[in-house]
């Protein structure tokens, strides 16, 4: 079976985010008021597994491996079945 | 009112993405095998607007102005309106 998978990577509430705060000032320039602006990744990737609960553990060990700093940053997905017989 | 917005910035499809392709070959070799990999960037924003076709407005100009690159990447965003009486 095939997975969509949907990662938000995200700076923690505690840590400064110094583009964040560039961009938050670069909109006040151009007149938009925003309160806060908080930058962090996007990764989408398209993985194999037996299941729901098998991918999950995949996306839980390579986001703690290699996508995410878990020092800094928080991490969460969303999971999609990506059907085979039709066009995905 | 109160907004938070996220907005997702992605790469168009026709756009190599070298960023994606190393994440995959390491993946790879930690014995993941992912069919694609996909890296973009997640913003998250908290705004003032009247209501949310002016929030929307906004952010359309906002990601066509500053946040994204229009040439090469593709956005989207999810707007919820943030209570204001109770904690958000």
């Amino acid at each position: 079976m095939k997975y969509q998978a949907r990662i938000f990577v995200t700076l923690r509430p505690s840590v400064l985010d110094p583009a964040g705060t560039a961009v938050q000032s670069a909109l006040k320039q151009m007149d938009y008021h925003v309160d806060s602006v908080r930058i962090g990744k996007y990764v989408e990737i398209v993985l194999d597994a037996a299941d729901e609960t098998e991918a999950s553990q995949k996306l839980d060990e390579a986001c703690d491996k290699l996508l995410a700093n878990p020092v800094i940053e928080n991490y969460r997905f969303e999971l999609t079945a990506i059907a085979q017989e039709r066009k995905a």
